[in-house]
């Protein structure tokens, strides 16, 4: 029986539905002089409609709704549209739904700078272009060799993976492209073949073929390689069949199904619309096609505890000494992390017994798309107590209760990598973000020199180093938007012991500081940081102490780019552990759709956030977090890397916020005593 | 259906049987020189065998029995005996068993000392003495300032808790003794009174109450305390009844279960006597009535992975005004972790499914004593994919399965906190090693500048800062006994563009470095420590990589006590992060039974083992593992801390152990692609 209520007004951050997807593209297409084309091939020359969106109302607009009777927020939609023909890219907001009738250029305001149309992401239009470029250019010049090399014939392919950034600097749209065996998990089947395309045109009768790389060697044009190739000047790759270790089929047959779960009296959650309530739970939900998972409006016992909770962004940055490789630096959030959510495994993604929940995009498609079945919600024992104690001294007895939480998830295919994006609520009043990674490693060709940048994994194949950085939004909103920010640590004191005074001892002691400036309160990965992290209102518990919750972060960060580098302004997000800044509605991501493609301008540099260094204090603050693992691949990757050990996440937990722990409240709990 | 077998072989490791307990205390019993006394109440002069506990072969029988069909190791137990009568303690090894005809003084060849009588733990016979002393000199003397104060009657008493270390320096067995309410959770219900008992002699007539401590103000004598507060010089504490806030006693009814685990196809796991059996793994267990959990012999597809995984010791240091938690520093294997593994609650403590196992135990008893499902051995589906991917681009299909796992469990209560102890064995070659905290604080009494040390969480009550450090012990034999310690990193190096070698860029950069003494491989926990930290064979995998299985530590440990302190040196193990020495025989555990009580020349000071600076290339090699964390008290700890977030560990990866990830022969892999 659920205690609480849905609330239809956290509407306001649903995404679009199938029918407002359609409204905005309908509207849009009527603008005559957007000159807008929804075509999936649309040419990179002609205007393209990439994208639909939620466009979040202005906090404050919401907060007046949700909290003090405010009118209902316009609902509006950001569409971005790849003006090819013009060589530019618009961010429009288009509203109000549900029936259009005005759309306006919000480009400047969002980003400050014009977004060259050189910063798109390539579509499917664009790549529609690769496969026929690469089908004149390479596949049908170089038949000899690919055959001899590789084993191309009709029936066999290579598949291309691109290494980003397209470049060395702003302008660049120059692609490494890797060739891969066409075998389940291509990512782990370098051939030795990669190509350099110059892309930069929008017109592909200029593209064109800048560099190859032929097991470890270079040559400037498709005609220099195959001359060296029939002249015997470069080694050549013989093909030979490569067994199937990429490939995901049971080596063994199924023999006895493992421990599953069942709600015995029903679930004890309730999801109406993207609203969810969990005992004493209630979130709303979204999921962007670009960044992913958010929740909004998170609120325990009624209060709000964060407004937002959300994925921003996932980067990796690679070695190697292969060329695509060498240079690469991904992330994700260009390519869209929510745009890759699909369906959901029963029993193996989630438990069988959660419940799954469809999701509608529009990116880089015609019309709006379905995903059936793209997150899914359940309550989980964790199989340990969470918490409890026995005491048979003095008194006998025995108090706990099982930890038993909602996990709300989805699972994004972005390539080779599959990430899991969980928000975990328990009920002692926490909530968990973590994300885990799993799916195939990129690798690259066994080259001289590659084991500097990693292991072998495979024959021929080198598990490249990389490291992998997440940044996680955390607006907590701790009774009301005016908060501080917090540490606490411990330093030892030298004390004389009261009652034998010429005695001392070191002494734990307690270190709190409150921190004035967004520049205080960037927490640098290569420093020191004080172990807790408190986002606190200045509204006090029953003890007189501020009531906070506290930043848990869970990492393993490798290093990150040093900022010299020019792909770094793209990334600066991940020097910090935690920053933290005072909320704008402009400031809503720390990264942004052009950043891979433009990593040397980024329309979003996450450290100019920082830079105006305002105040901190009784602001609306907004934490961002980072966290991440530093992964030197192993033969265990093969085929798969685990979600064992391959994650890090951020635990948000209360700190004298109650008056005591809210699971003593929870039905759950369980006591006895001798009779 | 199983598919390994049990091996009986593994009862080298099995903990004593009631009757293996029995046959060494008649044994003992009978050899009347020792003139032992198994009473409860034996007083501190007497000679009194306080414990039994199995006696480990040495490791090389150990294996050369289990490898090399050498024959069975002798079967012996340890005795421990407080030889009051001549101020010394003694351990004794008594054998063999199961029929005892010898029994030899060990006590040098273990600590290359004499143990004195005072470094023992302080007896349920002692303890008996502490009442009745406290019954005379304190409760019959100041029963008007103790009603007034503190409402004690005929129905209404004080509890004492004891601060340790006793005294400052060696020899001192001088205890603090603060005095909670006789309520549930008394830890949390300080009242403002503390005494220093000396008893140091072991005749109790020559005990005395050194000091008093009485709402903030200290006196020497209880005629002291008496006449101030009858003359009104000393600010008087007014009893009042205090709500029961450390009651676990649920606030709420039951209401709707929450998710249960079941075995749709039964369980997947068998244990026959100590040995466990689950899908490709083994391990034999037991259990140490002082550190605890142990597994010994772990496999994993018929090949040893790790000799022995073992919980060595839990330590906290407090901060504190109040005298008792001035100094506090808790060394629980001294008071015996294992002691305290008490029954498991079905449904709390572990899932109601799980497999509950009966241990026995001799230690401060006058007979040996069974503990009902003291251990629970569960597999758990824990609620996520352990791998998956899903392809939808050239290749369209799916690939993955759940992470189930099995769990070994026990938990121990030692007073105030419960400490949850698990190892999770996973399907990709895994094993976890984790504790995590639950249970009371400890508390003291609000006095002037208690806050620096703390947070108010209760009337009149602080929460006092503390660190908690547990130590384990991980022996890992990586294809035998002759193991490397190595650690991999990453580095960024300038780079020169092999296709446009005037363009430079940092890329990431594999180091490895094979640590070749023990003083390098001590990694101490205020340093910067490499990322990957692996214990290798040179034997290689397939693809030329040594096979090693790495240790990530999951750790958020506060600063360990400094060295300057007399009392480090029995908690020396927490200096580092990780420390690999050379394996010994003698040097079993990191701390003892003696380090409590003689924290300032403890029997073992874990640094000792560093200083000889062993090779340890090609080297049978233990890691010892510290994690932990900082506990700052806040108002969520009442009544009971959480486990979420408290917790720390060990996950010992595979790494380039396999050829590839082992998890994708488990017969729980789950495939499909369109049909
Ligand atoms: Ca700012
Ligand atoms: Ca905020
Ligand atoms: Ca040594
Ligand atoms: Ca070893
Ligand atoms: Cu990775
Ligand atoms: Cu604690």
């Amino acid at each position: 029986p659920l205690q609480g209520r849905h609330d239809d007004r956290t509407l306001v951050f649903a995404d679009l539905t199938r029918e407002e997807y359609m409204k905005v593209q309908q509207y849009l297409l009527k603008q005559k002089d957007l000159a807008i084309s929804t075509s999936q091939i649309t040419k990179p020359s002609e205007n393209f409609l990439f994208l639909i969106e939620l466009s979040l109302p202005k906090k404050a607009e919401v907060l007046a709704y949700l909290d003090e009777k405010g009118s209902k927020p316009v609902r509006e939609a950001t569409a971005v549209v790849f003006h090819g023909a013009k060589s530019y890219i618009k961010e429009y907001v288009v509203g109000p739904l549900d029936n259009p009738t005005y759309h306006r250029d919000v480009t400047k305001e969002r980003y400050q700078v014009d977004v060259p149309i050189n910063a798109r992401p390539v579509t499917i239009g664009e790549y529609a272009l690769f496969f026929s470029f690469f089908e004149t250019e390479i596949f049908s010049k170089l038949e000899k060799l690919l055959r001899e090399s590789f084993g191309v014939d009709k029936k066999k392919t290579l598949n291309g993976f691109e290494q980003m950034p397209r470049g060395v600097r702003s302008g660049d749209r120059k692609t490494w492209v890797s060739f891969f065996r066409d075998m389940s998990g291509m990512y782990i089947h370098p051939v030795g073949f990669e190509i350099l395309l110059n892309h930069e045109s929008l017109n592909m009768s200029q593209w064109r073929i800048e560099k190859l790389l032929y097991n470890g060697k270079y040559f400037d044009s498709v005609e220099e390689l195959q001359r060296a190739y029939d002249n015997g000047s470069v080694k050549k790759i013989v093909y030979k069949e490569s067994p199937d270790y990429g490939s995901l089929k049971p080596r063994s047959k199924p023999l006895q199904i493992g421990p599953q779960q069942f709600y015995a009296e029903g679930a004890r959650y309730s999801i109406n619309n993207n609203h969810v309530l969990y005992l004493d739970w209630s979130f709303a939900f979204g999921l962007s096609s670009l960044t992913g998972m958010k929740v909004f409006d998170v609120r325990f016992k009624g209060e709000r505890i964060a407004y937002e909770l959300s994925v921003q962004e996932a980067m990796s940055v690679y070695g190697s000494v292969t060329p695509g490789m060498i240079i690469t630096k991904f992330l994700d959030s260009s390519i869209g992390i929510g745009r890759f959510a699909h369906e959901l495994v029963r029993g193996v993604d989630c438990p069988y017994e959660a419940t799954y929940v469809d999701t509608y995009r529009y990116i880089d498609v015609p019309l709006p798309v379905r995903f059936r079945n793209s997150i899914c919600i359940f309550e989980h024992n964790m199989g340990q107590p969470l918490r409890r104690h026995f005491a048979d001294f003095f008194h006998n007895n025995f108090g706990g209760m099982a930890n038993s939480a909602l996990v709300f998830r989805t699972i994004t295919a972005i390539g080779n990598y599959d990430y899991m994006w969980d928000f975990i609520f328990y009920q002692s009043g926490s909530v968990e973000v973590k994300v885990h990674a799993t799916g195939y490693i990129s690798s690259s060709y066994l080259l001289p020199g590659s084991k500097k940048h990693g292991h072998q994994v495979a024959e021929n194949v080198l598990g490249n180093i990389h490291t992998h950085f997440v940044n996680f939004k955390v607006d907590l909103d701790v009774l009301g938007v005016k908060n501080v920010f917090q540490t606490k640590d411990m330093e030892y004191m030298n004390v004389s012991l009261p009652w034998m005074p010429d005695h001392y001892a070191m002494i734990p002691k307690l270190v709190e500081k409150q921190l004035k400036t967004e520049k205080e309160a960037a927490l640098r990965y290569d420093t020191k940081t004080p172990r807790y992290l408190h986002i606190a209102s200045n509204k006090t518990n029953r003890w007189g102490h501020q009531r906070s919750y506290r930043l848990q972060v869970y990492s393993f960060a490798g290093d990150h780019l040093p900022e010299s580098e020019a792909e770094e302004k793209a990334m600066s997000w991940a020097r910090y552990k935690v920053a933290v800044t005072k909320h704008k509605d402009v400031e809503q991501t720390s990264s942004s759709l052009y950043s891979q493609n433009n990593i040397w301008t980024p329309a979003v540099d996450f450290s100019k956030y920082i830079e105006d260094n305002e105040s901190i204090e009784d602001e609306d603050l907004v934490a961002w977090v980072t966290t991440g693992f530093l992964h030197i691949p192993h033969a265990e990757d093969i085929p798969n890397t685990v979600t064992v050990g391959n994650g890090g996440g951020v635990l948000l937990r209360p700190h004298n916020y109650f008056d005591e722990d809210p699971s003593i409240h929870s039905a759950d709990s369980v006591y006895f005593e001798p009779g």
